[in-house]
């Protein structure tokens, strides 16, 4: 029987189930450039507003998955496993969570992406690292991975190119926000690394593309769920981005703050999240026995130096100066620094989280369109929190800035982000809202 | 405010209701190409899924409408009326209308379209008469309105050219069967024509474009109150096209039927709905005080000739030969005849249309491809309507065609469509299933 795309289009428009034996058909087609953008963009207008059952997204992700090449690892002992976030403002725990399993003995195969909108990229953070090189061939990555068992790239162009494609097809189309099309995009992605099982961070909140937890559940349930369908370990872990995670945001500026983690020290729930995510890749990857014996040994392995040992090697293999590790001042640094400070007494009530984030973005710590070249040493640095309590004149954060005229528009976006409050918050948010794991019961 | 195409997909694709202005810049925008067509597709399949109210159709089609010229034909005296049928098979009547109307003394600048997948198209059927030219340009369309009081041509490059586009989009993206897009698109290239009413005659049964009288009533609805926001006088007939019309089939074959019914004979439901649509016209231009004298008078017009007259004069006017109006022996001719014959004794019980009119098709009458040409003499006659009683052996129909080739899928078809039972089928159904008049509520 000839498939044809009209007809795959008139079924999910009505609301029917496509087969995968169609979707394959529309996915291989679309890549090798058989079937126009504008049938392409009904049709993922048909999905977003129908829907998809568990069947259709495996056999989506399955196909943009498919459509470039798979890593094959199984030379290298032992399970392979990665993180990977949904992204956040000051979510640089990539940077921290790979070190740490690999020095475990688990191989963590990681390709990463760019900063995307207000959030910022693995890929940006490591490159503020003189000399590190992310544009690995899937060659170079796979001797790293074995040297290491470790290594951080950006997405190939033979890692899934349906993805691409569609991807800045669904960017000029109004349809990005379908939690089928996300959760086919990361998984493609994702899945092609060649891993054994998935560790997936969610995050919830106001520096979150999911604002609601309800939403954020929604999707971790569904990428958990195709995972499964596709033979993986998976678990989500639902994290709070109501606030920056850590205190500094920016470039370098993260990076200097992993490595303070990976000293022993930094900001309590940067540690906190970068253990739990690390327990559950042991976990999954059976390195640990249970999920206290997971956290034991990330916090093991960050006391006796063996995971900034780790980081300092990868590094090596791909091309950084390991001496930016050992001392981070050797990380590019602004020119310019000056305070936000509050207009009165009281305690933080709020931080509206993507207004920081599109702050650090404004100074040139991300990307307003695409050809934008990125300063990695711009950011800031918090200095309070929510919940803390603070005083008229006192500072807020600080800005690291090297130009006057982007400056502006910063801060007055920080000024505002800050909501203070003449009593001290009721009740925080828990870092940890959820997990999701095992077969859970999804909506469609 | 800067409107965005992005915004305005998201509206639509999340539910929400569109303004004139955004309508207005998205129709415009991609007629002057400053829209791709990805961005357009996903905007119809979100308006195809979820609908539009009363204010977004008006604005669609008004901005479709004023994407091209409209008509003028003020310095004409008296009220101007059309007639538009959705389609269907034998479905000729606008050839005999148009004359009795304009014979009447009510002008008739009708803009007519092809076949369109298994229906018969008026420009194809007057294509058959020898010279006849349906290419006018406005303004020589105007001169022959003047000069007859109708004009029968194609859509020009000047009217509606938004529908054109839009239409061509919808074709490849299966985003025809909207009512709201399909009614947009008639509505506009119909008011284009100057007129100050139209009479509708929307099909329903297994011959039309809408089986079912739900969805034909919808469409009707939604023409009807969009004309009357529009300030025109509107009714639609939803009439039966669970059999041809008539009894031929075929484009010289059904000019030659329109002969016969302006001649006072012709077969009895072709000549009832003709009249029927024709005293509606009248009653919308206020030239029949009801719609019994509007039937009268249409009656009164074919008996005394003018009708024929009207017609021959039409035909002169744009160019074809009078002679072939006179004797329709001069019209094309099929070089073979051959019958289908009954396979059994009994009554017709039903006839499947759309395969009748498919077999049509196949035959040469229409066209599969944009770029077919048309063979004018082919087509059938059909000897046998539901509920006549037939003898095995007896011919249902004799077929007229010119290519043995084409001749065997055709037959193939014919013979399935007829469905003979024992006894005669109970009731019948009506030829006028309902008029929609006045402003009517309508469903999303």
């Amino acid at each position: 029987m000839t498939l044809r795309p009209l007809d795959i289009i008139r079924k999910k428009r009505d609301g029917g189930e496509v087969s995968s034996d169609e979707i394959g058909f529309l996915v291989r087609a679309y890549t090798n450039d058989e079937i126009p953008d504008y049938q392409m963009a009904a049709w993922l207008m048909a999905v977003l507003i129908r829907g998809m059952n568990g069947p259709e997204l495996s056999a989506l992700t399955g196909a943009m998955l498919h459509s470039g090449e798979v890593l094959d690892l199984s030379d290298l002992p032992g399970p392979k496993v990665d993180k990977h976030s949904t992204g956040g403002v000051g979510d640089k725990t990539s940077l921290i969570i790979a070190p740490i399993v690999a020095a475990g003995g688990v191989t963590v195969p990681m390709i990463s992406g760019r900063g995307l909108g207000h959030t910022g990229g693995t890929l940006d953070k490591l490159q503020s690292i003189p000399g590190f090189n992310i544009n690995l061939s899937l060659a170079e990555f796979r001797r790293v991975v074995k040297s290491c068992g470790c290594g951080l790239i950006g997405q190939t162009a033979e890692i899934a190119p349906a993805d691409k494609k569609i991807y800045a097809l669904r960017d000029v189309t109004a349809t990005v926000e379908s939690p089928n099309l996300i959760c086919a995009s990361i998984m493609s992605k994702k899945l092609a690394e060649g891993i054994d099982g998935l560790v997936l961070d969610v995050k919830t909140g106001s520096g979150a593309f999911m604002k609601t937890e309800k939403d954020s559940v929604r999707l971790a349930e569904l990428m958990v769920e195709t995972g499964e369908l596709m033979d993986k370990k998976m678990v989500a872990l639902i994290t709070d981005m109501d606030q920056p995670l850590g205190l500094k945001v920016g470039n370098a500026l993260e990076v200097e703050e992993c490595i303070e983690v990976m000293n022993g020290g930094g900001p309590a729930d940067l540690r906190e999240v970068s253990i739990e995510l690390a327990a559950w890749m042991f976990y999954l990857a059976a390195r640990a026995p249970s999920l206290d014996a997971g956290r034991e040994l990330a916090d093991q392995l960050i006391r006796d130096h063996s995971a900034l040992r780790k980081f300092r090697q990868i590094v090596t293999e791909q091309g950084g100066d390991p001496r930016s590790i050992d001392d981070p001042k050797r990380l590019p640094q602004a020119q310019h620094r000056t305070p936000v400070t509050s207009p009165a007494s009281g305690f933080v009530e709020a931080i509206q989280c993507e207004q920081v984030g599109v702050a650090s973005l404004m100074l040139g710590g991300g990307r307003e369109k695409k050809e934008d070249l990125i300063d990695p040493a711009v950011g800031l640095v918090l200095h309070k929190k929510v919940g803390d309590p603070v005083r008229e004149g006192e500072a807020f954060c600080t800005v690291h800035y090297n130009s006057d005229t982007r400056l502006g528009g910063a801060l007055n976006l920080l000024q505002q982000a800050y909501r203070i409050d003449g009593k001290p918050p009721a009740a925080r948010r828990p870092l940890i809202h959820r997990v999701i794991f095992g077969k859970g019961a999804r909506a469609r």
